[in-house]
């Protein structure tokens, strides 16, 4: 089969579509033949080599995907060759084929095609797994999304929407908050011309955030924390604005707050799975009825994964960018 | 009645033991005769103006008591004059008498008498909210308690025990660890003399704390971080070690962990009642069946509370400082 390799870390030219051999699928996985793949932050770390694959996993990147069961490995039930899936990857989807634990499999809702459930299974569960699992978004609670034009935000103002929770999000210009305005967000905020502390406190009467999905890091860390609400949850995923920052513990105790901070992909197998299935039941009815959608920015060849890589650097995309072998 | 006054913060010599109006139980208060109070840290704040009782609460300090039921605002159910309790309190434990919600009303356990009762509202309605309620301890896990040898320590370690967690201590002195063995601590480090990050990795084969009850704050921020197992949470009760911490968002990210921060005081009373019932479900038990008890200190009468605190600051004391009018 053909993959992306990355021979040596480095810049988006790091990326060679190149030939090699093909997985095989263990004990309780099965081989998927790779319909599309889709472009993660965390893909361009790996790319730069500051985010190795772990251990036991594919070597190529690519942290979801979806296509149809080619070959069934020792031990599976509940699936079977021919059956449509999408996948979530602790690595190998930016391949023409993937073996993946059935754990991590999920079907393709009904009335999403095979293509576009590409970009599913990372937002949904690294969304379902933070706002609700570890930060119990509860209905009425405000959720506030930074970046919510990307791949993540986009379905997380649908999720937060879907629950009946106010949605506040955070974007760099007034066409991506117009984006996320027509996918439901109640409270818009222009991170480069607004304080997006004050613009919460006055559109919350005061009180804040419950929960905040944060991607920023460290850069974010004192102004989050000063936007959380009473016993307000701050969920980090990412960390673009640095690692280290400075936290307030007195403003922390003040409000009862948290501060979490997780991944997916270095989750031991049987918390992917807990993660799968709850999403599964939770948030595929919502995508069967049409109450949520995969918003998809563009689709590129998977050869051309350079291309989708700088985009997604140049942030001027909006939603997720597909990758089809 | 008498009450422990503050004309003005200051050292210990600014308690003033003074006549004061009776306070008056409104609706869904009772009133209690106190047979004894304790002394709590956040009261030395409260004594140097660092700490203002919540609005409408006694301005006197005072954050738990125990005694007789006098009489009964309007609209009390369940309690009547004559019942000997304990009581968490938002201020005025330093008193002759102080009215009490009565969500924040607990009977005197069984097998303890009603002096010694005083001692156990702050300690188990902090311990469960933050190490059941909000870290969710279970049983196999490990549970690092800084300040073993303290009131909230003491209890700490026994209720970790129960629950069937392994307990980690830190002390800082050979015989205050040797007091938490006798209590049923498993990991004995003396702070002053090792490195508790070092210390617990290797008596955890390298896993860490599963939950962290902390007093120390910015101090620990990053050794507790670090000393996190996967999965981790580290609860911050106090800090004695400053508010104003680094936190590594990457060491946090990388063990999927979670910071809290928490208080009781400043709870609203629907919060507080929801603790302490709780707590009498729970702990209540426990106690009546000598798997649990109060570890007291000493014994000091009211009026020379300013010793009492004196005693608090030297950390000479194993256990709950007890005041009796």
């Amino acid at each position: 089969m053909h993959a992306i390799t990355i021979p040596e870390p480095g810049g988006p030219e790091a990326l060679v579509w190149a030939e090699v051999p093909d997985p095989v699928p263990g004990d309780g996985e099965v081989l998927v033949d790779v319909a599309a793949s889709a472009v993660n932050r965390a893909d361009l770390l790996q790319r730069q080599g500051f985010y190795d694959p772990p251990p036991g996993s594919s070597p190529y990147p690519g942290l979801e995907c979806s296509g149809r069961i080619s070959a069934v490995g020792p031990g599976v039930t509940g699936w079977a060759i021919g059956d449509e899936v999408c996948a979530l990857l602790a690595g190998g989807g930016y391949a023409e084929k993937v073996a993946v634990p059935t754990g991590q499999l999920l079907p393709v809702p009904d009335g999403v095609d095979v293509t576009t459930a590409a970009g599913l299974p990372e937002v949904t569960c690294t969304i379902w797994s933070n706002v609700f699992m570890v930060a119990h978004l509860r209905p009425g609670e405000t959720l506030l999304v930074h970046g919510g034009s990307s791949g993540i935000g986009t379905m997380a103002i649908q999720l937060g929407k879907a629950v009946g929770a106010r949605v506040a999000v955070t974007a760099g210009s007034a066409e991506k908050l117009e984006r996320c305005a027509r996918l439901g967000a109640d409270i818009l905020i222009n991170y480069r011309e607004q304080d997006f502390v004050e613009e919460l406190r006055s559109a919350t009467a005061g009180e804040g955030a419950d929960v905040i999905l944060d991607i920023m890091g460290a850069k974010y860390l004192e102004p989050n924390v000063k936007a959380l609400a009473v016993n307000g949850r701050l969920a980090i995923i990412g960390m673009q604005g640095g690692a280290k920052g400075e936290l307030n513990l007195g403003t922390l105790l003040a409000k009862r707050g948290a501060v979490t901070a997780t991944s997916l992909r270095g989750r031991p197998p049987s918390e992917k799975a807990a993660i799968v299935a709850a999403v599964r039941e939770h948030v595929w009815p919502l995508l069967a009825d049409g109450r949520l959608h995969a918003v998809v920015d563009s689709t590129v060849p998977m050869r051309d994964a350079a291309e989708a890589h700088r985009a997604l650097e140049e942030s001027g995309h909006v939603g997720k960018i597909l990758l089809t072998p």
